[in-house]
């Protein structure tokens, strides 16, 4: 007895040690595997299989290996329990078994028909991830660095466009999906497939909602790589990240809209309440993400101005930017808001005026933090979503809701792009042409938030079953349409041109694009919409200069009477720095600042400088002759931890 | 009853979107204090707190809060059930509760004793980490980049020393901290405060290994901070670094030694079992790790010499790097070997060979992603110490016990380091002097080894009263020994130098240093050992050439009848890369490798450029005339990834 129980607690020990060992080493083998192929696709310029396919077809096989090669059932699962002493389940069970307490954590509930799924072996039951982990821990890195890479020269300009695409497009995506399927349902009860009773119109609305998160990350990246034109990178790119936080705000809102009596019917007051819901926590989430990003801006705002020390500890400044962008997140779901519109948010505002606040060096690590993160989460839940085809215990395969699914998400997609793109056109300058919204149409792709909005709940069959299609539409579109992205550029003609698209390309490449794209300036001078002009006059005359060491002095901004604030709140630096907003090109073109403040003549023009351009400091290329500045003196100076030419 | 499910449903919903947001966001919460209160401290160069000081001390007050006001006991807990059906635990529980099934994880065997200590609050419980999430998350990032940042001039000329206070040290501190305490718990029987069952002679060895694990970070931050002597920073850097690795595997040694019959008498058959057991997991982790590292070098050495393409994706490069590394850890701990000792030579290897083969930008991005993910986790490693001491529901203080700790770690310190010096001594050519042992005696600090060695098994009684007196030890000697390092360093008059000991500081301290250090080397010249030479002969001769671009050329090292296999290991670019070793003058001085070389004509000496420092490229500052190389033609090849200043 005492030997085996030794026995007993050696092998315990050794469990507990090993714990999760096997199937990390899993994983990282199929992420290596995966950089491994596609280093070598790269290598060979081969562009029909983008990372996150790979990573998602090593799973896939991966999950095929651990399904029918490692059967080893675990006895005890698959077996429930009576427990008459408990009323409900607590966090915590302390079990006597053979005289001797064991503890247990409270996982989840169980519906009794996924009871059997349990009988599964042991290998693939821990190869399951808790879905919140996904939420909290894999997702928002991916969403930061979208929202962290947005500083975009064409985004802020594109604005309106993005907008409607992201706010209304959704919407359409998530009504048109969900009628079709409800279609579907009907058709399919009509069959004999499915009981009426399991399938509601708002569950019909839940899959239509999780069904528009686009995410378009092949496409993007072969745009990238291809030097697609910049205005058609910026409208999806803008249209992809944000939409993603309308999705899944929406698909919050239509989770807990609950009608009183028939479910089917239509409830006004419940509906009210939704779109009350959905208002409320998008604002709620945006507020604070952008407050939190507003405290990392005025704390690094601090650290320059009054201690000039903590640039000269980057890894305190790099260390506070990452916690306080996580702590957006937290706090969200603290708060009961959502934690990835936080975070998006966050990530925007960050990138807008903490990151002109940072040392070079703080700029250089956080962004490429960030990018490893995002690269690192992106393929794990691509590689997840593979295996999660053979590793997920119940799924529920229709091939008549599939095929409706499918159906819906062309539709919807077309009902989303074309309309609107007819509707934008009629105000905007700059038309969207033919080729770019089949383009555009082309991108519907859906990944890592669809499926994480799918799994987050897979409770109930229809659940089960919107997860499995979900999962099916994802495989479809990211290797079908990902991989056909270079065809389809080629057959819309779609131009490539020399247009920085990202920050990160080698140097002499984007010196060659940004003088390219200087040239180029004049042809999309005109489209800056009246919105995108408010914004940025409030955010220029006032935000920038209270947040960051570029704009204009707060003193010379504000009116006469709120001159005693108004000093006080600028930073001794910001009058000699009037001409270091290095950030503004992103925005607006020289020419049209001209434009806009052509009347205030003691704001000053910022220079044009090649901004993301890694350069040695020293030289600074303020190219006066364009601006029409022959008079306004360059007065520039060097702060130890900030030089003119910033890293972006 | 189908509105009150609704409601349960969605309350378990909102639990599940919130799981640990709170809990996380309190630890984000006590890092941005920690490192704000430190920037304060750094700002106004007060040395008396470091950041693991100030992270613990938040901590403390933190579970001070937790403890003492949010006061919620959950009922639930503390009652345990009783359930006859089953035989053993098993990993998952299906438990059926008012006719609703549960799904419930299993999470570890609870003594008797310790049921009424689940008592407490649930905000207490949340706070409590899983023990294993230290050693598989927290702990490998910090040991990785300990070996990864060992890449030192002077630590390959001290390895016997450092080897030699690192194993001979640790085992002799481990039996004398063994034998007093055995003689303070006899003490403590014959006072009644404890059965003498309770604690035999191998459970004061566990606790003499466990305590036997150094961390002075407090101190070697100090000694960076005012650039104290590079001999002595690199001989405590280095034996506390080995140190943990042999702690770590002798703790795991005697945690399985297990006599056959009275625990107390002496098993010789047992002991040399265990003797085997840390030699073969000491060995097997080492090979695990630098095998490892070994295919991460041969993999970048590839991609820089046939396919050319890889370092054009230096975030390709360093995934792998980053995988590869974590892969040597997590598959040590499946095949039951020790992977912090796996991930720590890993860590020594690559950066002896791999970083010499990654692209500059990969070079950089490595090095600030561990350095960043070591000072995140040792914050939250200290922070969470200090929350231990509130939030581990199972204390237990024995005043005598912990003063006979107190005692038992100095008395140890002092007879592994003087003793062990005086025979080092005799062998060295340049002494260590008496105040340098000094204050390798005072830096005898405790810190996350030791905690995390002592929160692993925490299920019987001797085993918390142990975990009580380490995690007071730690508090003591991080305060007390920390705070004291700087006023230390005044008394026993340690002379402050301008060598640089990190590659981290600003570059032109750094610039300055490297130039005082070449004058330097005189001093240091004669000392490297018997040891070192015939490892440093192996390594350029054999392994350097097979596994970086530098070195002689393999055919030029290995005997006539090899030439073939040579000429395929040799990497084309090898020839013409020879004089590019630019991590040679880490390990030896140029006039140093003439000496040794002197007879073999046509091995080139290794240019000594100014490494550690980043330089515009183009410019290549071969100092030739000091190494006697007048008939040598420099020949230097830039290749588009390596260019020939590395920015170590």
């Amino acid at each position: 007895m005492e030997k085996l129980k030794k026995y007993v607690s050696v092998k315990d020990e050794d469990h507990f040690y090993h714990q999760g060992a096997v199937e990390l080493l899993i994983f990282n083998f199929l992420l290596i595997l995966t950089i491994l192929t596609i280093w070598l696709f790269k290598n060979h310029r081969f562009r029909f299989l983008h990372e996150t396919g790979g990573a998602m077809l090593y799973g896939l096989l991966m999950g095929l290996i651990i399904r029918y090669v490692t059967k080893s059932p675990d006895v005890e699962s698959g077996i429930v329990y009576e427990c008459e002493k408990l009323k409900s389940g607590p966090s915590t069970l302390l079990i006597n078994i053979t005289n001797q307490v064991y503890e247990y954590q409270y996982k989840r509930e169980i519906s009794h028909h996924n009871v059997n799924g349990h009988q599964g072996n042991a290998m693939l039951q821990k190869m399951t991830f808790d879905p919140s982990i996904f939420f909290n821990i894999l997702l928002p890195p991916i969403i930061f660095h979208a929202g962290y890479s947005l500083k975009k020269r064409h985004f802020f300009r594109n604005l309106g466009s993005i907008l409607t695409y992201a706010f209304l497009g959704t919407a359409i995506s998530c009504i048109v999906i969900g009628l079709i399927m409800y279609g579907f349902v009907k058709a399919m009860v009509h069959l004999g497939q499915l009981k009426q009773w399991e399938f509601h119109f708002t569950d019909c609305l839940f899959f239509g909602s999780l069904m528009s998160a686009t995410d378009p990350v092949t496409v993007l990246a072969i745009f990238h790589e291809l030097n697609v034109d910049t205005g058609l990178y910026t409208l999806l790119f803008g249209e992809s990240v944000l939409n993603d936080a309308v999705a899944i705000v929406l698909t919050h809102s239509i989770s807990i809209y609950s009608p009183k009596e028939n479910p089917n019917a239509f409830d006004a007051a419940a509906f009210f309440q939704s779109v009350g819901n959905f208002l409320g926590i998008f604002a709620g989430s945006f507020a604070m993400g952008s407050s939190y990003a507003v405290v990392t801006a005025l704390i690094s705002f601090m650290h320059l101005t009054k201690f000039t020390k903590l640039c000269e500890f980057p890894m305190l400044e790099t260390g506070l930017f990452f916690l306080l962008s996580w702590s957006a997140f937290l706090s969200a779901e603290a708060a009961g808001l959502t934690g990835i519109v936080a975070v998006l948010f966050c990530g925007v505002t960050q990138a807008h005026y903490t990151y002109n606040n940072l040392s070079p060096d703080s700029k250089m690590r956080t962004k490429q933090l960030f990018e490893f993160m995002n690269f690192l989460a992106e393929n794990v839940i691509f590689c997840y979503m593979g295996l999660a085809l053979f590793t997920f215990q119940n799924h529920i395969f229709n091939p008549l809701f599939i095929f409706g699914a499918l159906v819906a998400v062309f539709v919807a997609r077309a009902s989303n792009i074309y309309p609107l793109s007819f509707l934008l056109n009629l105000g905007r300058k700059q038309k969207i042409p033919r080729n770019f919204q089949h383009m555009m149409m082309f991108s519907g792709l859906r990944g890592a938030i669809a499926f994480a909005l799918a799994i987050r709940d897979t409770d109930s069959q229809p659940k089960q079953m919107m997860f499995t299609t979900a999962l099916l539409i994802v495989f479809f579109t990211v290797w079908v349409f990902g991989g056909g992205t270079t065809p389809m550029l080629t057959w819309l003609q779609i131009r490539l041109v020399l247009v920085g698209v990202d920050p990160d390309e080698d140097l002499k490449a984007k010196e060659a694009r940004q003088s390219a794209s200087n040239l180029d300036k004049n042809t999309t001078k005109a489209e800056s919409a009246w919105l995108f002009r408010i914004w940025y006059g409030f955010d220029h005359k006032y935000l920038k200069p209270l947040l960051t060491h570029t704009g204009p002095p707060l003193t010379s901004t504000l009116p006469e009477w709120c001159n005693p604030v108004a000093r006080l709140l600028t930073s001794p630096t910001a009058y000699g720095d009037q001409l270091k907003d290095g950030d503004t090109d992103y925005i607006i073109n020289n020419d049209e600042l001209t434009e806009n403040y052509e009347q205030s003549a003691h704001i000053p023009v910022p220079a044009q400088d090649s901004t993301g351009s890694i350069q040695a400091t020293g030289k600074e290329d303020i190219q006066e002759g364009d601006l029409g500045l022959g008079g306004y003196k360059l007065q520039l100076q060097h702060t130890a931890c900030q030089p003119q030419n910033s890293l972006a």
